[in-house]
């Protein structure tokens, strides 16, 4: 485990369940970013952790920001970030959204359908816009399906329209999900986005810029590759489709740049069994899926687990949470083995935590208050 | 739609997203309930909405309450619950709750293991317990699988315990999973309870309640059997299984007492096609499963919808939620359609979604605030 938040779960014993986020560890994994990447502008994507110590650090450093809402582009500008370095990166936004996004002086901004650019046309006229395309998410543990973008015809109709209607047709965006494991999902997309760029030039439109994304893993149970296997297999894609004409390119990381700054501290509230000869034990913690860890939905992600009690014999486990919910359940078939000795009381670690955790949890299930978080 | 939720939101046409909830349809509820089965106590399970309003009301009514937490407990004697009325229903209980639920005067209280019977014969000394023992779910749109209850076996043994432990043996449990369509799930589950009567009848222990759960379905989109065909098969189980030695009867609706008792009312922010060709619309609302509408996971609990269009030409639709994850995606796969002419803007209704929205809501999921509550 990190060793500064070791020591502070140590000499602090916060109660549980909480979130311990190392920021100095996020400033590294910006730097390490950087250096895999050095041509790409990295926008954080605040929705992953949008709490004030981690914008704050990264306005210092210079990132810019991937904005979900409005609410996120306030606490961006609260955190000092200019509007020029925030893009509106939803494709869904409310007109009221828009028109408050436009008015502090953003200028960047999403969309993946007509009704989408019309709102943008109207309510904030002149901004750069870049249109989401669907790509394959094989390789992905956590997958984004068809929500989000549209298909390569529309989106060259639709970036001849923005020209129309006043807007500035920035550029092509793809995400290829979260938690990605494998390269070559950036290489495919690159190469649609590349097509896209030639035709929208033949159309008389001459797009900038190539967002690609976020997705890029964390180390959770299992081995993910080096953060510089992505920048080479990106970098490589992008010389061989542009030449020497390379766009601008923004990356978007949210995972990546706070999960492994992050450990859950939570306890174990029960230990049982079903059954006098049943093998596998229920271990329910003072935190689940409802507490927080959504991304356990279907198992799709798997974090590791601390105990007091490693090295000491083991056996089966199924880990649920501790609300009424049957499916507040974290893992029943991923093959979880926790120590013999594991007992209600126990004070149990969730390493990798940093994102996408704080702000799933609900209000109060169950009357349960959300974790509590601690930024050091 | 609720002709007085209808009248409220004409009126005032609340910020959306919000829950609108008519109190009286509760209390209507509650006496619907208590004309099906006069011969059970209700315990209100406060989980499926712990509005103050709501409990003030059943207070008054003389309800009793099904707490999953401490935190809960105190919400119910904040509405002037006596302790003896209020029932620890969560069989995974952190010590911490346990000795502040004593301490307040709780005397009724769930397990399904020894390591919970240990910790209430520790920390509820004298307590009256039950035993929650595994049935079958068949049936159920929102089943409970294996994370609550024991094994026959296993609950037979642990109330001998019980009672040499120094507590009160007290009845058993089960819960045949939640929006439950089939009258025979209670049927069977009540002759399983039956058994384990008699064999601890002949292992010494005299059991004197049966609490038969919650589970009572709500009209979502598809018809329900009658609360009354649910009261018709249950007593006519009891009956059957007990004669004239009937135990007290425990029942603890949740979504029954609240759901059709609120509508949810919603913006739509976006609707859209992913190519040109598509014959399904993507129509993204202002709220989704991270805004409290959570029992949409699997398209399990399928909402019925109120547009300004109704009765208009209708098409195909798939039906998302707000923020960027993918996995926010209400309905897919159930065939839902909407008028051709719903548009960016329009308001759209949620029926019966009293229950099991608001404490899901995230407390900031891409930056969105929980939805307002309003009990009229």
């Amino acid at each position: 485990m990190n060793p500064k938040i070791a020591a502070y779960l140590r000499d602090h014993a916060p109660a549980t369940p909480c979130l311990v986020l190392d920021v100095d560890r996020v400033e590294q994994n910006y730097r390490r970013l950087m250096a895999a990447m050095p041509l790409a502008r990295v926008y954080y994507a605040v929705k992953a952790n949008p709490a004030a110590p981690i914008l704050d650090r990264l306005t210092a450093l210079g990132s810019s920001f991937d904005a979900a809402s409005w609410e996120e582009i306030e606490a961006c500008l609260a955190a000092g970030a200019r509007p020029a370095d925030i893009s509106f990166g939803n494709t869904v936004k409310k007109v009221s959204a828009i028109k408050a996004a436009h008015a502090a002086g953003v200028t960047m901004y999403a969309f993946d359908s007509e009704p989408e650019l019309k709102k943008l046309a109207q309510h904030a006229p002149g901004a750069r816009v870049y249109c989401r395309i669907l790509v394959e998410n094989k390789g992905a543990e956590w997958p984004l399906s068809r929500k989000f973008g549209c298909e390569m015809g529309m989106a060259k109709a639709l970036m001849v329209k923005a020209a129309e209607w006043g807007l500035d047709p920035y550029g092509i965006s793809f995400h290829v999900g979260s938690q990605q494991t494998q390269t070559g999902a950036y290489q495919a997309a690159i190469a649609r986005v590349a097509m896209l760029f030639t035709d929208l030039r033949q159309a008389g439109v001459n797009l900038r810029m190539v967002n690609l994304g976020g997705g890029y893993p964390v180390r959770y149970r299992a081995e993910v590759p080096e953060i510089d296997a992505f920048g080479d297999a990106i970098m490589g894609a992008m010389a061989e489709h542009f030449g020497n004409a390379l766009p601008e390119m923004v990356i978007e990381p949210g995972r990546f740049m706070v999960g492994d700054a992050g450990v859950v501290s939570s306890e174990v509230v029960l230990v049982s069994r079903k059954g006098e000869d049943d093998p596998v034990r229920w271990v329910y913690l003072d935190i689940g899926r409802f507490g927080g860890l959504a991304e356990t939905e279907g198992e799709a992600i798997r974090y590791a687990f601390r105990t007091p009690h490693d090295g000491g014999a083991e056996g089966p486990v199924t880990i649920a949470g501790p609300t009424c919910d049957s499916t507040d359940t974290l893992y029943e078939k991923s093959n979880y083995r926790l120590p013999l000795a594991l007992d209600c009381g126990d004070r149990v670690e969730l390493i990798a935590t940093g994102a996408y955790v704080t702000t799933y949890a609900s209000q109060a299930f169950n009357g349960f208050k959300p974790l509590a978080e601690h930024y050091i």
